[in-house]
């Protein structure tokens, strides 16, 4: 039996039903995390929650719990589901209004929150895969983690249509992020990713993967790289939650070129594998 | 007692939920029309049915009814709610699925309806409306009457947050259209409104005011206008479904201009009158 949380309880999955005039379901007017669970624990809690916190700020919509009360409500999930290792995704809409662009800021959010198995992609982190190269016709706030996803999924299906298993976005000709990843580049032994602006989502995965290259005494730049200058990079690799560090060999669509999984991409993985071992 | 349309059936508003996987819950991944209806009579609806088809089309999204089934549906709901005055919603998304960006191209679309009672706004099209001038930071195939209207939601609260009725948005200074409406310019006896292309979505009454002003013979440019010139325009005005044709009075926010109701829009609200008596 899955259960899932909606409407300030925990349910049966099978009776979870969405209200009509939820603005979650009119507007895709609404927020969301997606938090990795290794051996029934999420990881890097603290940075997703405060993510979700400044999402909703930007969106001007109160949350319906505190960091603290979501923290139990994704813990009792996780047990309740007895999940070992995937993740938990919630959502938070703005609530239930009759339909009107207008809201008020005196309705109810609703939070529904669901988990899932997933195991982490091993063959994707050794043999790396393929990014599809388009243009990104999204809004100019990539930077709040919304629900409103149409850009990002019909970017991931033109990907799988090509035998990719990744889309690679650009904003005249500036590479910007993935169409649910952000992107890093290796030259000459710098690790290089977009700044994190209104033209991506901030990854939690990509703050971590530069921590960890800090770390490692790694050369970091957040710098936006043009398709001539990925062409040319020594290493290319993806970071995402669900997905963790997956190295890019093949870019494909408005340009081609092809690439192997580098050093750099290599230390990076295991350090991620030890930081989640922690 | 109000009835909405749900899962193939008419069903009581109070019985209609939705399900907790459906795409439109998790990435609004779907589209919609509103329609007038007068006297319980759609108004334009060939108009509004080839928009419909076009924007399932843009989507890679498949209508769940043919056109004539989906107005037997409407037809049933404004008999089965009485509904004189007013609109009809409806909206398509892609269907059920466990949530994935990635979506199969077997799922069955989900169509609801609801209808609603809605007066002409008979003071505003008098008196006019102000507009709140803001930055256009929507996706790039606004030509898609798509659910994702989170760009639109924001700018209308920011409007009437700025005691003005509607927003109008501009990129890099050149006006494209409200958040839930078109925009006309009057200069020198030519009306000017945005060209239909993927900046603005081609509203219905939109196409239709250039049609009534081509019967009188009024010059019609589609053009963008800048900032700068809607300042120095005789006559501004915005058109929408619910609305029809409101004049403009003032530009409030980034830019700030007066206007009176012109002659050309009260000529072309009392075609715009006659055409829906007809």
């Amino acid at each position: 039996m899955e259960y899932v949380w909606l409407d300030d309880k925990m349910i049966k999955r099978r009776d979870a039903k969405i209200s009509f005039d939820d603005r979650g379901y009119y507007f895709g007017d609404g927020i969301y995390e997606v938090i990795r669970i290794y051996e029934s624990k999420p990881f890097l809690w603290k940075e997703h929650m405060e993510r979700f916190s400044r999402s909703a700020k930007e969106m001007d919509l109160s949350l319906p719990y505190s960091p603290e009360e979501t923290e139990t409500i994704v813990t009792d999930l996780i047990h309740r589901n007895n999940l070992q290792d995937g993740f938990v995704y919630f959502q938070v809409t703005r609530g239930i209004q009759p339909r009107d662009h207008l809201y008020t800021r005196d309705l109810k959010p609703v939070l529904t929150a669901f988990t899932r198995e997933a195991e982490v992609p091993v063959q994707n982190q050794k043999n790396g895969i393929h990014l599809w190269v388009l243009e990104d016709i999204r809004w100019l706030r990539c930077d709040i983690k919304t629900i409103n996803l149409l850009g990002n999924i019909m970017a991931k299906r033109k990907a799988e249509d090509n035998s990719c298993q990744e889309a690679l976005q650009h904003r005249e000709g500036v590479i910007t992020e993935g169409s649910s990843s952000n992107i890093f580049f290796v030259k000459d032994g710098t690790l290089y990713t977009h700044p994190a602006n209104h033209y991506i989502l901030n990854g939690i995965t990509r703050q971590h993967v530069v921590h960890l290259a800090n770390a490692r005494h790694i050369p970091v730049e957040e710098k936006a790289f043009t398709l001539q200058e990925a062409s040319e990079a020594d290493e290319i690799f993806i970071t995402s939650t669900v997905q963790e560090i997956i190295p890019v060999t093949e870019l494909k669509g408005e340009m081609e070129a092809s690439f192997s999984p580098g050093p750099i991409t290599r230390e990076l993985q295991d350090d991620f594998r030890q930081s989640v071992q922690k």
